[in-house]
């Protein structure tokens, strides 16, 4: 493994994540840091802001510029990543430590195969930050403080790999790394993520006025923020993992009609009971988020 | 009316809401600020710091208090408003201006009858803003800036005390006044308010692992914030708007269901173009109401 310092970093992809992540790391100081997206002008943008050194926007510099790579960041969507990984396998430099940032783990590991070559090391990683813009123009790294970052990594993965992985992830702000399995990592991003995307969707979708926010406290628009939505990436996440989202959103819904019947019903005491231990334990899973938080930040 | 500046205003409740307009108050300079709190301990440490300028805390006190004051902000759950005005409505000064806050109204309008008196003009507010923090300890007047504050006056109120009240809620942060009916009200806060509540509680409540948040991008936290949620308050809160609740409740039902049968059946387009008019409507439900924000914040 070289060092930092001495590391051509690539990104495949420089949108919203890929962006953020590029700007983070340039902040790191590695030799110098490559990019590929299909869009010149993204391209063009980030050499202009010095975010990359480097860009490509073609096939034929891809395969010029991934041989270079020592860490290769692949900030696509599920399935744009597999499609790389299966074209362009080949192309990876021996020895390099490639990432990767997508929201759902199995359909693509479990797709994967014998695919991934025995001399890089993949780390597939998810970085739990966004934000509602879309693309490089509104990329911004500080979406990155204090957030958790998971890795699910793979048997084959080498200790100091992992490591750097995680020293860079620190840097970047994040302040809790979690290692997990391609399974659970699914399960619990259902709930997490997908769920609350859906709930934060059917929300606005089931309102015709458009002047509802005359009436509007603060809830309304923390809920649906998310509402704001990149619609063709989500739709491949909530289809990508849908059988874990169809048990979430049922979870849910149970929970919901159950609030519903103690409305309907009356039941005020069973309602302040449910109610009290909800507020528990939302304060409960804060505290043990927070409880975790790495000291140095 | 008299001037702010020779009036005593009166605050019944000094909780959250009732802390936080006293807080926002005390900057518009009135005469006096005195308060009535059913705990001495508020009391003493609203006077501590110099938040009212007088306190009381059992009913002998409240029944000298009320015949002095101008101004009366009634900071109460609804049944409890219900209950005060019932109690103490031949204590308030002839010619008093009072508010309330309550987040209900056609059930209090409906059950108060012909107990108003004709010698004061009673405007019924809801500042919608607050926050998860409980009680007098919790409040800070920095949660009205920007937030929409509404109106739902009677018939027999007077112009010019309106004008008063919609000048000192603009003072104290509010940028947009929304005037309505007591029923429309109640209709359009089931959803921004009370149904995003139901939500939220949903949401924590269907979730066993308390670890949870080690898989948190942003997305549970802002989606259950307000599960932190004054148990007992909202219960009410739930009740006394029960039917339009339902329904609300219901129609979101719908929109969840409708978005899970696309995840289930694969309907990727459908999705797509189902999220991408949520994504729209979402964006502009945010700029029509920017777009009525008072120009002099």
């Amino acid at each position: 493994m070289k060092k930092r310092e001495d590391s051509i970093v690539g990104f495949i992809g420089l949108g919203l994540m890929g962006g953020a992540l590029a700007m983070g790391l340039r902040k790191q100081g590695p030799r110098e840091i490559w990019a590929y997206d299909l869009n010149p002008s993204v391209i063009k943008k980030a050499l202009d802001q010095g975010v990359i050194d480097q860009g490509v926007w073609d096939s034929a510099g891809l395969q010029k510029m991934l041989p270079q790579c020592d860490l290769v960041f692949i900030c696509l969507t599920p399935m744009d990543t597999l499609a790389f990984l299966a074209l362009y396998m080949e192309d990876f430099k021996p020895g390099a430590i490639v990432t990767d940032i997508i929201g759902v783990k199995e359909v693509v590991f479990k797709n994967l195969g014998n695919l991934l070559r025995k001399d890089i090391d993949y780390i597939p990683g998810h970085p739990m930050a966004g934000s509602e813009k879309e693309g490089f123009g509104g990329a911004d790294d500080r979406v990155f403080k204090n957030r958790n970052y998971i890795l699910t990594p793979l048997p084959t993965n080498q200790p100091e790999n992992i490591a750097l992985i995680r020293d860079i992830v620190t840097e970047l702000g994040f302040n809790h790394i979690v290692e997990t399995t391609t399974e659970i990592h699914d399960q619990k991003i259902a709930f997490t993520s997908q769920l609350c995307h859906v709930i934060a969707a059917a929300l606005v979708d089931c309102e015709d006025d458009l002047s509802i926010t005359d009436f509007e406290g603060g809830s309304f628009g923390d809920l649906t923020r998310i509402a704001m939505i990149n619609a063709p990436m989500w739709t491949e996440l909530f289809m990508c993992n849908r059988k874990n989202l169809l048990d979430q959103i049922e979870k849910f819904e149970s929970s919901l009609a159950a609030m519903k019947d103690m409305i309907r019903l009356d039941e005020k005491e069973e309602l302040i009971d449910r109610l009290q231990s909800v507020r528990e334990k939302r304060i409960a899973m804060g505290e043990i988020r927070a409880a975790k938080s790495l000291k140095n930040l």
